[in-house]
């Protein structure tokens, strides 16, 4: 099968799956079926097998997967057996957290440089970061040839910023403010909105 | 249509479109067509009416949807024409933020209590609230009937967390920790794992 063709919900849940792995590796854990799989995440097995032999013939008939060589594969797949550093670009209290967050190594990200359009925050230091204005923001990320960005200003600026970042060669935004972004067709958007999830299950309550 | 029929990925999809109307309310703006809300959020207008078309006669051919009436609507749909009080579970960065965080006013949201199981942060002060000890969760969250929580503890407290929060009478989780939870069917967990939304795009990369 054509990778190109696989559906976007299926490339969804490989995240998914690969944390669960990579978990069950942190335990010491050499072997999962399908099953297990699906009991740690809420995915049912058939769906597991579905999604993961569209790439190829990964487990086997009574032993399952082999969990380093699956997490292997899934690396590979996902473009996350290298590190991709991020920019992160707005230092209010979601930005600082998330140039402080611990989560990133491992799993193909390491966060670069941060930036902010405020005069005041510029040139103080989150963690290990310096903070930088955003006016030099599409030079540095051009320099360093950063491809991955997290978004994380209000609203209002983040069109502007997104139309920034694009022009930066800024192919995948990870975006926190609670605004649709208008981007080319080749630059990847995904949403952080936490009102969006929470609305999602009370539709439920 | 029942309503308990319709399928989830739709259910998911109407935050999406409350969020872009709200923003056009917030302009001013009195009615938008499918055409033009599929242009703001990268939806296809059929997508979009057929999605709406599951709860009702809404929109109006040649005028397109009333954004005051569908706003109400949707609110309706998705519960949130009343306000829900969120417990949040861990004081780290993404915990401050989130208690920090203005995006919920109007939204349906407020957070009333925050909650750490470090003695010595319990007791300080996070904006207006003062952080209570796990300790005291699940009957503070029973006394306040909160029926919605978001999880910012580390993964390796975030199971256990979880099924206090249950215990306490929490029907949705919001999960910041990257891991899968196990809880009974009527709960339901949405989960915030920067880390799967960077690998979606990264395999496209």
């Amino acid at each position: 099968m054509n990778a190109d063709k696989i559906p976007d919900i299926i490339i969804g849940r490989l995240p998914v799956y690969l944390r669960a792995l990579q978990r069950l590796a942190d335990k010491g854990v050499l072997n999962a079926s399908s099953q297990e799989l699906g009991e740690m995440i809420g995915i049912s097995a058939a769906q597991i097998r579905k999604d993961i032999s569209q790439f190829g013939e990964f487990g086997k008939q009574g032993t399952g997967y082999s969990i380093p060589f699956l997490i292997e594969q899934l690396r590979a797949i996902l473009n996350v057996d290298r590190v991709w550093e991020i920019a992160i670009v707005g230092m209010g209290d979601i930005g600082h957290a998330l140039a402080r967050y611990n989560g990133f190594a491992n799993r193909g990200f390491h966060v670069s440089m941060v930036f902010d359009n405020d005069s005041h925050k510029v040139g103080q230091k989150v963690g290990d970061f310096e903070i930088f204005s955003t006016n030099s923001m599409v030079e540095k990320i051009k320099q360093q040839k950063i491809k991955v960005a997290a978004l994380t200003v209000p609203a209002s600026a983040a069109q502007e910023i997104a139309d920034l970042l694009v022009k930066a060669g800024i192919k995948a935004i990870l975006n926190y403010a609670p605004i649709s972004l208008n981007v080319p067709d080749d630059i990847h958007v995904q949403y952080i909105d936490p009102v969006t999830h929470l609305q999602r299950m009370t539709y439920y309550l």
